[in-house]
């Protein structure tokens, strides 16, 4: 923020000023003004319908905000994006997922194209797209078979972060979908609990792994890989059948990763290696090569259909006006409550089941994005960007942390995702779920005064806001608009604080630090002078206590 | 904190003035100024070591948080909490979650007692816990038959909040040491997919349900123990053998309650009732008969060894000086970075897979106990009380949003948590698993600068604090000891701020407007005119809109 243009400076004074005379208003209030305040702070996009009524705006909070995004040139960072320009500027890349539901020209009509360095980049994404396709269909026909002529009943991902949530949330989501007779497991974290609960269940002869890494050489997901390669082979070795080792691992491992020399030295088929580019970050990758595993789960048809859910949304976020721009108005209330309300989380609360993962993954996408703290320049930030991220679904929640929603000291902004229509024959239940989940809403808006509680211990302040999410059903389409949605507000965020919503050197320390860790933990004879000398005596004094305690 | 002593406006005074000359000294000039830093800022309990050596702190601060401790009258709180005083003030109640891990007395000893209203309680909890014992045992020994003579495979918890999270997390982290041959299962959500995914893969035949709720009347738990019935049913009358209904339903279905007529009506065996008292809360309960799918997966002896290394941490708590108390210390941390750094959430990072439902454990624990606005006296609080609470595994988290704790504009207090000896024989995954932890809190604590980084990209300010806790292995008395630590840590942070960790009425007011609100969702025919009037145009908007999509 330290080099505003003079419009963006007068825009976030026009803001304050704002605040300053609206900010004792209370939502109660505003909603006892205007009869229509529903029908004024709501609208559908792509699937989805945003009721925003809930939140502390006003006509002319709507237009201070949208004026930021203006200024901030949130049109044109749009169009960068679309265009392939190099907006992942710490890194020189440019940023595609959109580009990756760009669905194939159909009936003679004219392709849509991202164009990154002067070349088209759909072709290649199609025929990534289409080598899936036919893999995965291979393996859910049963035509794929495993070394010993059964076809495979279980998937395991091995992939972590970008590589594992969004796949993970998205394929448990659509469970409805799944093909029956296939199993999918995800493994992701280096605790070796992780691969060996899932090992243990599992049949070398009938078990598919895919390996994750656009590197191919992630510590977490390669140290997972190799216990699975080992576990294969002495699956394999106890086999009677005689078939070279090479050839069953080929069955049995395939790789999503750009790294063909290592993915071959692995024992996997350069056919079974698929790719994606470097304008795909891992947290915008589900729609890749990446999503396999759902493809495999729901087949690439529906894969194709929430590849066209997020499309829907993609076009609505670079056509739509922005004062009635999904995503965008997501993200200017983001801002509005950060910057001017201070607050310091957002809680995420699926009212579905199948949803449970979403806050997870919303904490990739959302805090690994916006948790900077300095500018697309590296000057530092004079304002807060990215919240945390949190959540449970309802109603678990509510039997959980929604007491310190409701009567805690600090305004959380919650977002309800609501579904009309379940998957299940339980029609009183679905009716309870969304009862609850309107209420709460309710509730945190209203509050309830001491005249009404005859307790100051069962009085609500109430005036807490929340958007409201309702979809129809929660199919292919619909999840894939959701994630596209809140992938685009993210960015929008960025925009406004300009950030890159794209790098994330934050993680680099750690894994820096990691290596010389290791050092102090083996288990035999002490640590070199030079490793005591790196660290500090808090991590050697734990080194030395996890050492001892290890045997 | 309307009613301070004038000791205890001293001790926040005091804390403040060092606060300001403090603030600025940076975590690492501590470490470089002080080579026993660790050894000083560590030590050992019940099986833990806490590592609180890389907090904002020195000696002086906390002879300063231990003075505030002592004007709160900590100790007395907590003889009170130990004497069965009803220091759940709104509700009248004792809290005695401490006693139900008292053992028997052994060899002729005394034992502890819990005398709540003149009388000892610990007769009717070790009476309760052989009930339960027995009953596990009866279950796990395939002595405890289905309708079908068929022994038990699949034991299903209907619960919700208390009678859910805590169990769950604690047979989660426990799996090492399940019964083979028996499976468990969790349902809470009242969403219908809930209960659904979890019996298409069940066979009623050698399914039992513990049905957990105290009143017998929580909507969701009484909604999904209908659904189980319903279904147990379905497939009793699918079958040949001829036994009456009720029998075979008293064969399947067991209840943790203290209704017995409620039990009864539903076709529970009142021998089949287990139930615990007014003084246990829910998020207090899982040492109670609320821990039944415990003792069922790990049998009755390691659920003792549950409770015992609940109770040394009890003797600690009870005994320890007030600055070598471990949640004694993590709770004035607490009260230190809430009310003086401003801090607004805390990450807990369990460096174990097992421990994964740790966090939203103590979601409930934590934000349910301190989410409160007014003291115990119901006068509004002038200082911020509990804060979010959130987290997920590491290493899965550091490729998430481990990017915002280290780069983002907010600091973040976490809580490192590290087992020493795994149960699986991978043992260079064991050792990445700790230098990572090891590394992410040296990585917070130390950043890193301009000069080394090369970019203000790449730049970590570093001088974040975090806790270390380190146990040598998962066992039923080493998470006993932790469950029962962040207990007493909640209950000292209301304490010092003076607030009634025991009730919960932020949860009331949204179980009220639900009632009302599934009146508008009724598939046929319009809300009557009281409905609507009681309602705002949000929810009546979007309840028109859900009833339109439901069909």
């Amino acid at each position: 923020m330290s080099n505003l243009t003079a419009t963006q400076q007068q825009a976030w004074q026009a803001l304050s000023q704002h605040y300053e005379a609206f900010q004792a208003t209370k939502l109660s209030e505003l909603f006892a003004q205007d009869s229509q305040r529903f029908a004024k702070y709501s609208f559908e996009a792509a699937g989805w319908l945003l009721d925003y009524s809930k939140n502390h705006v006003s006509t002319e909070t709507i237009k201070a905000l949208v004026n930021l995004a203006e200024a901030c040139e949130l049109p044109a960072a749009i169009k960068a994006m679309t265009n392939g320009v190099a907006i992942n500027n710490t890194e020189q890349r440019a940023v595609g997922h959109m580009a990756l539901r760009i669905p194939r020209a159909q009936n003679g009509g004219e392709a849509q194209q991202f164009i990154v360095n002067g070349e088209d980049q759909m072709p290649l994404v199609h025929a990534v797209l289409g080598q899936c396709s036919r893999f995965a269909n291979a393996v859910r026909s049963g035509q794929w078979l495993g070394y010993t002529g059964q076809a495979i009943t279980d998937v395991v991902n091995i992939g972590i972060g970008g590589s594992d949530l969004g796949p993970q949330m998205a394929t448990i989501a659509l469970r409805e979908y799944w093909q029956k007779g296939l199993q999918l497991h995800f493994v992701s974290n280096v605790d070796g609990h992780d691969i060996s609960e899932t090992l243990e269940r599992l049949n070398p002869a009938t078990t598919l792994f895919v390996i994750a890494s656009k590197t191919f050489t992630t510590q977490e997901t390669m140290a997972n890989a190799h216990a699975a390669r080992r576990w294969f082979l002495a699956g394999f070795e106890n086999n009677t059948q005689s078939s070279s080792q090479n050839i069953a691992i080929g069955k049995h491992f395939v790789a999503v990763s750009t790294n063909a020399q290592a993915v071959q030295a692995f024992g996997i088929d350069a056919a079974n290696m698929f790719g994606f580019w470097d304008w795909v970050g891992g947290r915008y990758s589900m729609w890749s090569a990446i999503g396999m595993p759902m493809m495999l789960a729901i087949g690439p048809e529906r894969f194709a259909q929430f590849l066209s859910g997020a499309h829907a949304m993609d076009e609505h976020f670079k056509a739509a006006p922005l004062q009635r721009n999904m995503p965008v108005l997501l993200a200017l209330l983001e801002v509005w409550y950060r910057n001017f309300y201070k607050t310091n989380s957002r809680c995420i609360a699926p009212y579905h089941h199948r949803l449970r993962r979403l806050p997870a993954y919303l904490q990739q996408l959302d805090m690994e994005s916006l948790g900077k703290s300095v500018d697309r320049e590296g000057q530092p930030l004079t304002r807060s960007s990215g919240t945390v991220i949190w959540g449970e679904p309802g109603t678990n929640g509510q039997h959980a942390y929604f007491q310190l929603l409701h009567q805690g000291t600090d305004v959380i902004p919650v977002d309800f995702i609501l579904v009309a229509q379940p998957d299940h024959s339980i029609p009183d239940q679905q009716r309870m779920l969304l009862a609850n989940g309107l209420a709460q809403s309710r509730a945190l808006m209203v509050g309830r005064n001491l005249a009404d509680s005859g307790s100051s211990h069962k009085t609500f302040i109430g005036n807490r806001p929340s958007n409201t999410l309702v979809t129809q059903h929660l199919t292919p389409e619909s999840l894939g608009a959701l994630i596209a949605m809140y992938e685009h507000k993210v960015f929008v965020c960025s925009v406004i604080w300009n950030i890159n919503a794209f790098d994330q050197w934050g993680v680099e320390l750690g894994k820096v630090l990691a290596k010389g860790t290791e050092q102090l933990l083996m288990p035999d004879g002490q640590p070199s002078e030079a490793a005591i000398a790196s660290t500090d005596s808090s991590t050697l004094g734990l080194a030395n206590y996890l050492r001892a305690k290890s045997h």
